[in-house]
């Protein structure tokens, strides 16, 4: 495989269905499938000879062709358009003369090279839908299985307040159901063919152009646009935030994971595996090897995505030089992209949880973390204001003393004159404080099966 | 006017409807609006006194506030909401100190500031709907009008072929146009209501979490997300990445521009105006002042965007440092956005165009530029490969001679046998060789009417 | 202030230092002082008469001018050189109509333009070394303070291996200290003087272009390059970059310490303050609200520095685009650097460290941390391979039976017959496995003290 | 070769040196150099057996490891370096069991790594170095042979004054002799050995830590550093940076061409060569295939850096994400900075000048371009003010009349009575006015020699 990760890195950094898409000689095929279905969309309109179209329909296989050849022959030319062709044209010459005359009639080289983006950004969005549905279904299932289980909630990375760990995991799963939609409709509306020949204005198949290119749309089943569209990127740019967006969202639960995985924290981690994130000399690490890929991919993405934007700024009809940055740029973005993803699945559909530590960290703040419950609690007896007054009081005292806030509240008569001593330990359960957290998740879970 | 563009740059480089939505008095106005609408929406739920609901409405006008106090408290409590709801507080307690209790009731910084930065965006998005009308409208017009204007298309900044100067016209209106349709899809399905309290659970609300979120969003007008979205931030990105497309687009037509405008070229100009783009020096000059806009924001957004995407990874339940980075980027992005829009309408609606000029640089290569057309038209008589070679050839030698290649070809006997000197002089009308150019400005401008 | 961070976001942002020297008054005043000097030098040369100094000089403060008129006339000029120059001129002719023929003379906007951003530039350089400085000996002083305080290395935020603190404490100086040294070299080496007139040639100033500009940089106190460089803005993006290398060394210093800060890990803190990041509802929060800033400032200022080398491109011999994007962005980029600068002295001069709760960390994985020290202490007896087999069987039975590393090894005959219980016990020692600690920390704090 | 450019795009956009030094088996072998010389410096040292040394160091070649099972393995271990290792060991077993043992003896995988990116990036740095200074020398001689060659200069794109073309090419040179001296100040102060152990303080090593470094820096002719800097990436970010200013020279080069190489302009054009740049159906276009390139380069750079910027936020001792996101990202930005400069080679050894269409395009405003140099002239015999009069009268009627302003002058009697027609004709000689350009050229051409 070749592609724009080095083979030494691209299995850490990317999934096998997307080195296979981004491959170079995939990307070839998808150039020499725009060949072959032109030749025979032009058949059809009657634009080249009927007999034409079968032996540049055969010759269109990216096997055939030495790449290190064409590379080399794409710094003369300036792309690898040119070469490809008169390889092609050669090569069909050689069976069938007459029809060697009709190979990319009346195309340019950028009708191919981004049509050919589009099959391979198809390709890669039918990847990434595949382990997407996997992660989305994970996480649901996790959230099933973990309804109850209570877990810090952290905000600035303080422990704040109880919540369910199944409302963590329905959110992760419905940010990547969000993305799913966005990756849906990407595939229906904002792919597009390229097809304008030299100027965008199909001059060379004088008043048979839109014939053509509505049949060869519907060779390759892609949609066709109201024109070419060669030096408006914004259909190249949307994709490109797509992929960003969904590097972002595995970045972030990558990052969440990574700290529940800590030393310190121990609450969940990526599933083991033999010699998985060990270290010999240190038994009792367990790195966070798949949060490492997704964080990379979502460090990465953003400026990727950077790159596609900036190369928006394409000068008249073809441009020279942010046209080819997204050459690699786009590929790239969908490789890590798909790492980031991949890794993702990996821990939706591995993740060990530590219900106990969940617990335990629950409690490492003395009660602390209930202090609010309480306060409601005891504000529907004397006041928002009195209760706020006492609860921070014996807060305070707890801290002071080293003392669990129940053990506080307990020993105050003032808190025992309002809560009966079964009133406040019952206060102090976590999931006693989860307001509409299992609302939340039905609402969650529910927008999964959309579309 | 205050915004994340200094008073010095801001009005070269922004709207002023874009800096009144930026504005600082106006992003406290929408945190106020929040709390305002919260303490209607929980009395009308009956989570808070109904009494309660007035006087903290009443109180929330940012104009009420000093700024600077609060951005100075602002650094100590690591977010603006905490001084701003105490201030608040303070403000409904001279007049309602029982109401003053219920201020922020059940919610948290996050909820304001987030749910504040969505009333911002909304705003921000209706401001650059209008313009992008304004923009749209200005280059179907002159789209219409320029139908049969020929000007040359250029790919690699070479001549290329010639283009009626509509099609180019028509691409700058669709594109803006279907960025037109990504600005109402993000109003309409992508802004959401952020509500959930300090953990994401609404826990401090009981029972009544959801139906105070109900009724808040519908005080707001704001779509109702399944859940609080307080670290997962792709709604965000996914504007931000619209505002970016946008950015880009502008910069495209604006390089165009600039390029038409060059000494050079001389084709098209941004209007003109007192003391617009010249130079006492240099009378000649006319500076692209409105591309110069366009362009440097289609230079920042890219990163600004960047920005955005990577703030996506942020840890738990609130996160500390991704979460501000977006503060001052999303405005910023708004606002460059606004200033290469702005400049763009300008140019949509005052664009001065020398259709001789372009006439005359049509002729520039003496004839070159038809030879495409030429070579069609005789290969329809003697084939591709033969009127190939002859075309070829005739150039070769108009260029070597300094000729016109018209008079090189009715020159020449081989020509002629197949094509009369009437017939020859036609195929360099430009017009004559422009495809489905017609075709295509007629399906760009019908796709202006969409949504 | 004016700054392009709105005023309510600035304190959190940036440093007050850094926001006079980005304030919109200031920035007039530089481009005011270019004209001041030219002026003086012009009047030492003999190119304008000796009596044109004195009045332009006097003429060239800021407060004279109104900001929000020359900001609306730059938008339609392009530049805010030209509607100062015009004011300027205005203001000069008051006083002495033949000395405001003189203004601005043989010089270009683009001559004041950047001459005023790089004396922004050296301001905010002074501004970053102030605070740098405080932040090394900040740092330079709790390495001292900690040199034998044991810490748990994390290693993929798992524990690894013991550390003194200090040696993480005078890598953080150290950092910043290699920064310090960048800025040095900047402010001595790479800023300069633009002065070119109109094309870079200063062809208006005849045969004295040359004497001038040393004259003018001699004022300015600003190195004199070999040429004008008005669109090689290489001198400018290695300012960025340098800036955005602060801002990361600053965000990496910043996430260790909202590591530590985290509840479940309680290490050390940012000082606190009154209402310092601080809840009132959840009394055992210490937010970090420091290194937020940090952090903040370390997730924009790489694209922001992005913006700066991508509007390197610049065309002939002035750019219209790419230039402007930098006139918001390099002060945005100073002052963000500022405030993650500002948010390191704040935690260097204010660092709590709870000593003991990391001696109790480094017990949380009953002495399997201390395994590598036992390891290499038995294999000096036995041979590593013998050795890593004992310890590694160990470590299992300790993990597996919940017990302490050390219990196990005392109570195996094969470990004892090697180990005495004593020296067991001292092998748990953490600060007895340092290695090479203390002379890194010898090493970098000596670091500090050059240049 | 397999490099982070794919193997099709590679050659376009990268150079053949530095897709040697990027190659995934380079990669591999630095890494092994890494473990080669360690074995060395601590056979020397007395830290493993003398006789360890040969057969560790003969086992280090990339050639006997298999790539593919590398990088699958490296999935689960998270990096490259744990499988690398255990492989080494394997094969050193197969030969020495007693020498296999002593392997990476005291390192981690970090050191491996990171030492391994620098002996990458110093071969990088060399590659650059050899091609700047071919660039350097191109355009120095370019500028001596063009030294009086006048060419129109151009700011926003407009016609401004005349300049020599040898100042533009002697400040491409002069701004790639500033990139030089970055390269070299890289090389020699900022690459440095890495080297920690597992968390950084050589703690496997006893009291023998910092002696192996000594000889380890010693062997592999790196800097010792004060300290390992695992989680301090300012080294890498500076790198980044001086690529990607390099980048953005070779950008702004590259547009400067691209402009001058339109069809409108003609005035310099990239080495043609067979099928360099041509159309087959397009006869009179010069495609600038390697500005393409450059401009590529020149738009992925500055985000591949803002990557590793961003990147420099890396926890603690060691991180999981960001320091992943280098290890492809850095040899990205290595390779097309080499492209960029590649096609800047290119150009500055091979730029084919036409001297008349520079003459012929300097005449294209008929005069107005040397309407200051008149005014200059005016204003010496009756003062600024009434010259700039004079001639802003007869300019407009120049372009009002069509005519060329040296015949409106010289039938203009106000002007005639002050100066001779002689005098003005000589006053449109381009050069004569050009100011301080040749003593400019000078300075420029002497800065090349230092360094």
């Amino acid at each position: 495989m070749s592609t724009p990760l080095s083979p030494l890195l691209a299995p850490m950094l990317s999934s096998a269905a997307m080195r296979a898409v981004c491959d170079d000689a995939t990307t070839l095929q998808y150039m020499l499938d725009f060949e072959a279905a032109l030749a025979r969309a032009e058949a059809a309109v009657g634009v080249i000879p009927a007999s034409a179209a079968l032996p540049i329909t055969n010759a269109c296989r990216a096997e055939s062709f030495d790449l290190a050849t064409l590379a080399d022959a794409a710094t003369r030319s300036g792309n690898l358009a040119i070469p490809l062709i008169k390889a092609l044209t050669s090569d069909v010459a050689k069976v069938d003369a007459e029809a060697a005359r009709y190979v990319h009639w009346g195309a340019t080289s950028q009708d191919v090279i981004d049509t050919g983006a589009m099959l391979g950004l198809r390709a890669g969005i039918d990847a990434l839908l595949t382990d997407i549905d996997r992660a989305i279904a994970g996480f649901a299932g996790l959230a099933r299985q973990h309804r109850h289980t209570p877990v810090v909630a952290r905000t600035w990375l303080q422990h704040a307040l109880p919540m369910p760990f199944a409302l963590k995991l329905a959110e992760y799963a419905a940010a990547l159901q969000r993305s799913r939609a966005r990756l849906k409709r990407l595939r229906g509306e904002t792919l597009a063919l390229q097809f304008g020949g030299a100027a965008g204005t199909l001059a060379a198949l004088g008043d048979k152009g839109l014939a053509v290119a509505e049949k060869l749309a519907e060779e390759l089943q892609l949609p066709l646009p109201d024109a070419p569209w060669h030096t408006h990127r914004d259909r190249i740019a949307e994709a490109a935030s797509v992929l960003a967006i969904i590097a972002g969202t595995c970045g972030k639960i990558a990052r969440d994971v990574s700290l529940m995985m800590q030393t310190d924290v121990g609450e969940a981690f990526e599933p083991s595996g033999e010699g998985r994130g060990g270290s010999s000399t240190m038994p009792h690490k367990r790195n966070p090897v798949a949060a490492a890929s997704a964080l990379a991919a979502a460090t990465m993405a953003p400026n990727l995505a950077a790159t596609i934007f900036a190369a928006q700024v394409q000068d008249h009809e073809r441009s020279a030089g942010p046209w080819h940055a997204e050459w690699p740029t786009l590929p790239t973005l969908l490789l890590v992209t798909s790492g980031g993803l991949a890794a993702i699945v990996d821990i939706a559909e591995g993740l060990e949880v530590d219900a106990a530590r969940m617990r335990q960290n629950l409690d490492a703040t003395d009660g602390l973390i209930m202090a609010e419950a309480v306060t409601m609690a005891l504000a529907e007896k004397i006041g928002k204001s009195d209760a706020h007054h006492l609860i921070e009081a014996a807060s305070k005292k707890a801290v002071k003393e080293k003392k669990h806030l129940r053990d506080v509240l307990t020993a105050d008569l003032k808190i025992t004159a309002q809560l009966g001593v079964d009133e406040i330990a019952k206060l102090f359960e976590p999931m006693a404080y989860q307001g509409a957290s299992q609302a939340l998740i039905d609402r969650l879970l529910a927008s999964l099966d959309q579309g």
